[in-house]
């Protein structure tokens, strides 16, 4: 507490990331990160940035990578906003559209970024409950709102809502902004990019951290409605001219362009998904139906918080979230083959199962 | 205009930064870049980042370039806060440290990006008036206020305060932030930061984008009493948890290590500012005293604006505001010999000397 603050930095309650250790050797299996690291072609690509053109501003509106996310999605540039990660176009989001009389409304169970900036930019919001298994029920969002937001697929239930789904809430609720934070889109199921040419109010928000294995650029995206994009860009340009560096809008274009590549290890980490799903069912671990690149998953005789831990002393780390509902659920990173051995491995010895 | 958009979205009016034109060729004085480029060092530390790390996030505290600059100033990590360019620091200053009843105090010519801030986070200001020679009279701040900006040397007059009319500041304005935004510092004037440790009510703010030719990268930093860093990491984490890309990190930590370089090439842009500052001065050009990297000049018989238009015609662009006062100059930043004297040389002909 000081005198200096502003009244509102005393009642913030900070986002916590998950843990980014600076110890090496551990099995990293908490953050979603891509196993498979980003294609050789946006290495290409920023490695030809490095250099003294850095002394110079990069362009302040990204075009290059605005166009290579039109050209994937086939949409207008116009109709892209990026930004300094998916974290960074969110917080843009609920500043520039959130902020209404009537509340905004979220699942009860989601990224928990939400009401930190609910609280940054005074957003007043209402959670609404997961159904008993766990998914979004899109007629419990029938109700005054100032917005509606969630993820697809949620986090961290990793569980989609099909597109159809997405559309009904869009034809019930018309006069308020719909926002898909598809972070983890790529990894089986699809985009709402799909509707956003039918919807004025709906903007889709995705991440290069997830499948595009570029969580150490910081790029993120949004697509929508020529409209919804100008207030993005009126709050970015009243806080930051240039978001994205160099380095960041010359990969993350790359990594848009390359179809191939990102095709390929999106394609490899589902297949994993669905090995390690099968080794923890046959482990009685119970394991919702998964659309991301992680497995939320609960065990019915063992406490979660107590086998991260137990997890960590064998060097894997996980996440655990101390939250009702999911108290006894672990987040799992689905890393590559062979991290998802050793972690049934790990698991196996921590159960007392014969290996 | 949107129904969609929160209220204040219609009223924002965004900063307009100086052009950044994909015109190869030009003579590009008009956004105050370094014209030598970032260190060796600086490079060969990205470039060993460019690879399969960048699928995992970085370290959310930018930890290593914090000591860097703790290193650089003798003062202690957590007195620094790392950002996404200056301007994103200012911003989180402005939300942070500024939104108090009282109103924040700056200069009424500065840097225009402030009442862009202000609007953003509604933040209440008043202008104070530099003296008719261009200055920061300190005294004209000794009111009540809930917070001071200014930058040090002043935007874009380039005219320093010396660091005791600062400190004076200091001993008459206890009671809330004094923020001494030093983009232009290392090219003649002094840093704040030696105060730091005596006033706690002190911020100062530089970035990487001008003595450390780094504007494609994107960082600046904060330096301060630990509260007031704290209010800026409160608010920083409830924004983005990972505002500094890996390959950010890596350039900012070794352009503060690389001591050498810096002052090589400071030194350089200080002497082609001496002569240019001559050269213009023989032109008949008012020139004001600068301790930047830009110099602020008018000539008596010629239009600013219908100047900055010929030059820019002979491939050359610099910056010119429509703003009362100082809407008869132009404002040059210092390049290479070779471009100011080029420069020179257009300038004679447009102004009709014999060369």
């Amino acid at each position: 507490m000081s005198r200096y603050w502003s009244p509102i930095v005393h009642s913030l309650t900070p986002y916590i990331p998950g843990e980014q250790p600076k110890i090496d050797r551990l099995i990293k299996l908490n953050t979603n990160e891509n196993p498979y690291g980003p294609s050789p072609r946006v290495l290409e690509a920023m490695k030809a940035e490095v250099g003294n053109t850095l002394r110079l501003y990069p362009d302040p509106n990204a075009d290059s990578f605005k166009t290579a996310v039109a050209r994937y999605y086939g949409v207008k540039p116009d109709q892209v906003f990026a930004g300094n990660g998916s974290d960074e176009v969110l917080a843009h989001a609920f500043l520039g559209l959130f902020q209404h009389r009537e509340p905004l409304l979220f699942p009860d169970i989601t990224y928990s970024f939400y009401p930190v900036y609910c609280k940054l930019y005074g957003v007043h919001y209402e959670t609404v409950s997961l159904s008993d298994t766990f998914e979004i029920i899109p007629a419990d969002y029938r109700r005054p709102n100032g917005g509606i937001i969630f993820p697809n697929p949620n986090a961290p239930t990793g569980i989609a809502l099909p597109l159809a789904a997405i559309e009904g809430l869009l034809q019930h609720n018309t006069e308020s902004v719909v926002t898909v934070d598809e972070a983890y889109v790529d990894f089986g199921s699809k985009s709402a990019i799909a509707l956003v040419d039918r919807y004025p109010n709906l903007l889709v928000i995705q991440t290069l951290s997830k499948s595009r294995a570029l969580a150490g650029l910081r790029v993120g995206f949004a697509v929508g409605h020529q409209k919804l994009i100008e207030a993005l860009e009126r709050v970015k340009n009243s806080f930051n001219s240039y978001p994205l560096d160099r380095l960041a809008i010359a990969g993350a274009t790359a990594a848009m362009e390359d179809r191939v590549y990102f095709d390929k290890t999106r394609q490899m980490i589902m297949h994993t998904r669905g090995k390690l799903t099968e080794a923890l069912s046959r482990m009685e671990f119970e394991v919702l139906p998964s659309a991301a690149n992680f497995v939320f998953a609960r065990h019915p005789a063992r406490d979660a918080e107590a086998l991260a831990a137990q997890l960590r002393e064998e060097g894997i780390i996980v996440r655990h979230f101390k939250q009702d509902r999911i108290a006894q659920f672990l987040r799992i990173t689905v890393g590559t083959d062979e991290e998802s051995a050793i972690l049934c491995r790990a698991l196996h010895r921590i159960l007392g199962h014969t290996a």
